[in-house]
């Protein structure tokens, strides 16, 4: 017997990313974790549409994704909680300009993708913007011949009715190969 | 030092869920991992243009995303791996229609939504259906105190590099929380 919970969204948990943008000359970090993946090298990010870095995304047309490890949750909060519009979040960490689009990354962070905006789609509380990826950046510690390593990445998962952040856990199975199992027993 | 991986996408890890579509009458099911939040109850999924799954949602007007355990991981691999085309999906789940949308809800997924196609964006690789969440359906044992509790829920994590499904580790700090020294910190 289900229960019914009205219109809620359920779609989580989601990356909490710090997204970067300069404003006025100035790096400004908001955390986000309502984004998605649109095609192969492009993405989504949903900014409410009060938030200071929504018009900043809007005016600059590049922004930066950057994905923290577990050990700067509480930067991400704070990237949260703190508007640009009245705290200077310029100063929180050491920046570096992206080649192809000037959009600030974050050193500490193991990885930022750089991209362009390529549409913004319009909701009742929130801006979507569709951006471009142009260039990813990694530190060479997540990688492991050659990939990104969760294990090492350790990324934050946003978990919206428990108000908490959370670790990537266990490895559970292989992707495009625990369900061949069953395309035998479907084919058999 | 970074390594540039250039237009790589690491917007991972990305809940997996199963998509469910009637077509020609029967229930079809797509593993998709490529999902997004766009508004308070307005989703993304991002469908290959090749899958038999992206021309039914089409035509329908209309899917549920289900929100499958870590014990369903061959189920959520197999119906990312075999297409509906070929293969009759239709047996594989105990299937109840959405009371607004008749989009099948998987019984043994604790958590589904079924949600109406608003828009479809399409892309070099993929067309991109944003959903309006219509209902909601949960099952009474993954809530705690009326919110959905992630420890029972146990959600699938899909992370590409690594080619696999992770389950959601330990909580790490509390949301709007654990940034507030920083802001005291910043204010002081």
């Amino acid at each position: 017997m289900k229960i019914k919970l009205g219109k809620k969204n359920c779609l989580y948990p989601m990356p909490a990313v710090l997204v970067g943008v300069k404003i006025a000359g100035r790096p400004n970090f908001i955390t986000i974790a309502h984004v998605g993946i649109m095609d192969l090298s492009t993405i989504s990010i949903s900014v409410k549409k009060e938030h200071y870095s929504r018009v900043g995304i809007e005016k600059a047309g590049v922004f930066s994704v950057n994905i923290p490890s577990e050990e700067l949750v509480k930067e991400v909060d704070f990237c949260g909680m703190v508007s640009g519009e009245r705290t200077d979040k310029s100063t929180m960490f050491d920046v570096v300009d992206g080649d192809a689009t000037g959009a600030p990354l974050i050193s500490r962070c193991p990885l930022s993708m750089e991209c362009r905006v390529l549409d913004m789609l319009t909701f009742s509380d929130h801006d979507v913007f569709i951006g471009g990826i142009v260039e990813t950046y990694c530190d060479e510690g997540v990688l492991a011949e050659g990939e990104v390593d969760v294990s090492k990445l350790r990324p934050l998962l946003f978990f919206m009715d428990s108000r908490g952040y959370y670790g990537v856990g266990g490895r559970i199975a292989d992707a495009w190969s625990v369900g061949e199992e069953l395309i035998g027993g479907e084919g058999g």
